[in-house]
């Protein structure tokens, strides 16, 4: 086990009609306040007035910037920035999945900084403050209710990053299960790829002795293995959803990579392909993720042997250990096609003729390399695409 | 799963040589400082002294009040509520283990409140305002480091009574596992039952639809008790000693109670124990838990099967749940009488002849129950002391 200094300090308010707490909770930090959030949806599903009433009785004023979008954009960020600067906001409420929430996030750290905010993403720059943020979390995926991370897409080279600091952890996290009973299918199923993929990053590394993350990283795992199915056919399982939604925050909230590094190369070879064909980043995480087991997995057998015994309950092969570690990973590709997801890039329409570059933005032209577990280059990562076809 | 909040803020700083840090960690806080702990045995390793030399070089003044001791005692508690007042403190560091802590917490409560501090244990009143403290960790056993409770024994009378508010989590825990090397195997032990015991406590529950927090449960139950007799055969293995030290602390910062409502009964039970017998707390538990198991397992015995099956690998047996059950409260038994602690009674020279006077303290003259996955009365609790005898 690695040293590690782990502090998640967001206040997680969980359940049933916890949305109408929301004015409560934002008064103790603001009376005037950036509300942002998606489209339409929050507005038909009646969430939106529920907020809005619940801000109105606290007195807290808002200032709307609605327009977050999946793989959020730049230019809505330096908007969000602008408006808080011009009525001097200096609260921030996210009001949507990871999508708002990361937008959120940098609207948070732009506002007190004089450069511009695509410094910090672009790696040229360390935010040292940040406007408190708040969250009211619609869909069960990213885990940037209580995570470190923000990922932005910058339009002019459909670049897209992601800044890790602690500052723009959020003050709460407000998660009812039920605001998740109207999310389509597909949109459920590439939340859960994105929570199990951001489990497997961090179960995914060479350091030892980490019982008991593993073990906590299994646990998680396999709920939400056995929420998906449930939640896919009964979308208003108030239990299954809870699950899901809870899980989603653990996979991402740095409990399971205390004292270990994960690799997350995965995700680096995702964002490249969501960057530059808006596909669902949950929908990329399961093109990719087993192409790279694929391509790593005899970097160390052992591991994807507990991966397979653990979370997919394989019969071990004693003989044959290999076989254990190839049926593991065919186990999580099935179950990936079984939710509804694309396990090939073909089956989203996505052919070879961009690999190269895809590969060339996510390792800097070759001049790095991505991944912890194994440093994969340029060519690794172009033989990945390739495994993915 | 139920609804809930959950804020778990403390901030961990955990691996090798962590220690030299606290002076820079205290001094966000303060310059002048209560530095709390136990007996010489800090001084014997050097720890004191490293302490001390970090406080300094931070420029950090601190008054001593050494003298915490197991089952702490209110005495201790107002002569520091005293010290702090007279000398303008407002930060306490706690060096040692869950009594130099649980000590230090009810200091915290107790300096800002006009009233006696025994009022919070007692249950007259709820505190509002707690100083800062941090905490240096030399013993992985009761989770104080993060936990939201201290356990305070009242000399008038010896009532053990516990305080649980999150105002009084520390705000930074240091947890060096090297720190725990040079424990004696027995408190090692009584460490593990502590830690397993607050697991258990979580576990079994009446809530339905908790599989997330079940089955990290069982990941963490599972770490300690494969990690436990490592550590007593070889003392000095940091990989084993960081397992439980970092278990420790998942086991009581309330992850695991998230949505659901834990039992606490054996704590309840135990507590009239060693405060009448100053046993180690532990100890005590290693005792109650397998008597009250064994009292209550037909209330839910699917539960008990669950336990069984997940946690002790026992071999499902379909046509007889019940002995599955049965089984699984066996080898929580066993278990403890392999890393060297009493399961009954009559081991530690403890006989009947208290057991009504602590059934009625435990439950106020049988004017309360204790217990949530089973409410107990005096009776219950009176044969439970009995099963343990």
């Amino acid at each position: 086990m690695d040293n590690f200094i782990f502090k998640s300090p967001t206040k997680i308010i969980f359940g049933r009609g916890t949305e109408e707490l929301v004015g409560e909770e934002v008064k103790q930090y603001s009376k005037k306040i950036l509300l942002h959030y998606g489209g339409g949806s929050i507005k038909r599903t009646g969430l939106y007035d529920k907020v809005v009433n619940s801000l109105k009785k606290a007195g807290v004023e808002f200032i709307e910037l609605p327009g977050a979008q999946p793989n959020p954009r730049l230019s809505l960020v330096r908007e969000g920035i602008k408006i808080c600067r011009e009525n001097g906001i200096d609260f921030i409420l996210a009001v949507g999945g990871g999508s708002a929430i990361d937008s959120a996030k940098a609207i948070a750290v732009g506002v007190p900084y004089e450069g511009d905010v695509w410094d910090f993403y672009a790696g040229k720059a360390v935010p040292e403050k940040a406007l408190p943020l708040g969250v009211i979390l619609t869909l069960a995926a990213t885990g940037s209710e209580a995570s470190k991370s923000s990922v932005i897409t910058n339009e002019d080279g459909w670049y897209k990053r992601g800044l890790n600091v602690d500052i723009i952890r959020p003050q709460f996290a407000i998660m009812n299960p039920e605001l998740t009973f109207t999310l389509p299918p597909y949109q459920t199923s590439c939340g859960v790829a994105d929570i199990m993929a951001h489990i497997m990053e961090r179960y995914f590394t060479n350091t030892r002795n980490v019982e008991l993350t593993d073990r906590l990283c299994e646990a998680t795992l396999k709920t939400v293995i056995h929420n998906a199915p449930i939640v896919l056919k009964d979308p208003e399982n108030y239990a299954a959803r809870a699950e899901i939604m809870w899980a989603g925050t653990i996979a991402h909230n740095d409990l399971l990579s205390t004292g270990r590094i994960g690799d997350w190369s995965s995700h680096a070879i995702e964002h490249e392909l969501s960057a530059i064909y808006d596909i669902a980043h949950g929908a990329g995480l399961a093109i990719v993720f087993p192409a790279w087991m694929k391509y790593v997995y005899k970097h160390d057998i052992n591991r994807f042997v507990q991966f397979a015994v653990r979370v997919w309950d394989v019969d071990m092969n004693f003989e044959n250990p290999e076989e254990t570690a190839l049926e593991g990973i065919k186990r999580l590709e099935d179950f990936f096609r079984s939710i509804g997801l694309p396990v090939r890039l073909s089956e989203i329409n996505i052919s070879d003729d961009r690999f190269e570059e895809m590969a060339d933005k996510a390792t800097n032209r070759g001049q790095k390399t991505v991944g912890q577990f194994v440093q994969l280059g340029r060519e690794d990562i172009i033989n990945i695409y390739n495994l993915a076809k």
